[in-house]
């Protein structure tokens, strides 16, 4: 890219590293950022490395959090018998977004895959299975992600805690609300045929 | 967002400042980053502050550059008689990675837009006027956008040199090489229409 400047197309070079950017969004936002005050630049060159910095993982749920123990899991009002176990920080934040669930997270880091080579061993399991031995848990409720590999780490983790008496639940598969059955896969719609509920 | 730690919310704040990134691209690319070894993210955040601190007007066509001249500016083996009006850096890049333009350029900063309250002396026509007074030009191509904005600048700027006896030219219009006109707007086809050339 000799027609940039060399810092223009270092710049546009990084941006291009994250997902979702191609060379042509880069140089968009490269362009902008040189267009914004300096000041802001330098808060946004500053929240990239503060992030990374200062965040880490909840020793309880593993979430990424600021703190040793996440807001969640140091909050005594919440339900610490309800664990909702899912892939990453941001389906945990989706549920939070609800406001309605009052129990607590346990999140994976992942999920089973056999193609990319992930085993249950490379998925916070082993932590699963020590909070459910060290606390009175009532129930389980796995929300992977509706997907292949979130079917399959569902399907794994009840097989794996029910011998220890634990209730495991899955959240229901089926037509979004609002959905238009019209432009709903099959496999979706033989889901919620499968998972209908008697009126 | 308390769903999110502190860091990560300030840093998909910054993120969704950038055009084109909503909060949900901004939490995917927070958490990427987050994923990144901690060296690939601080040449990251380096290379933004870097960029804005070292990246300058070209004194000559006003290019972004590093230098004072830019790169094409200095070069001796361009043709300096035959200059190219750009809207921005970006649409300069655009030609230059055609290999084929010669000339230099001169680069706007912007277009005339009553609309958004943007008059004549708000781009850089001054200093187009200077340079043509000064060196002995034998071309202006205008190569602003081809949209209200540009074509009302390739207007005015054609009215202000002409006196001047300088040969102003304009790119052509049509219907993109490969395009297929079934799918191009009407505009664009009574464009190519007008613009036709005797074969």
């Amino acid at each position: 890219m000799e027609y940039y400047s060399k810092h223009i197309a270092k710049l546009i070079d990084q941006l291009s590293l994250l997902p979702g950017i191609g060379t042509k969004t880069a140089a968009r936002l490269a362009f902008h950022i040189l267009d914004m005050p300096k000041e802001q630049v330098k808060t946004l060159s500053a929240s990239i490395i503060d992030a990374k910095e200062n965040v880490r993982y909840c020793k309880e749920c593993g979430t990424l959090t600021d703190s040793e123990l996440c807001p969640i899991c140091s909050n005594s009002d919440r339900d610490h018998q309800t664990i909702m176990v899912v892939e990453n920080t941001r389906d945990l934040a989706a549920y939070e977004k609800t406001g309605r669930f009052e129990g607590v997270y346990h999140v994976l880091h992942g999920a089973i895959s056999p193609m990319l080579g992930i085993g249950p061993e490379d998925i916070r399991l082993k932590e699963l299975i020590a909070r459910i031995s060290k606390d009175n848990i009532k129930e389980v409720i796995i929300a992977t992600n509706s997907s292949l590999e979130g079917e399959t780490t569902a399907m794994y983790i009840s097989k794996l805690l029910k011998p220890a008496g634990v209730t495991v639940s899955r959240i229901a598969s089926g037509v979004p609300v609002g959905g238009d059955l019209e432009y709903i896969d099959e496999v979706t719609l033989l889901r919620a045929l499968e998972g209908r509920t008697i009126l």
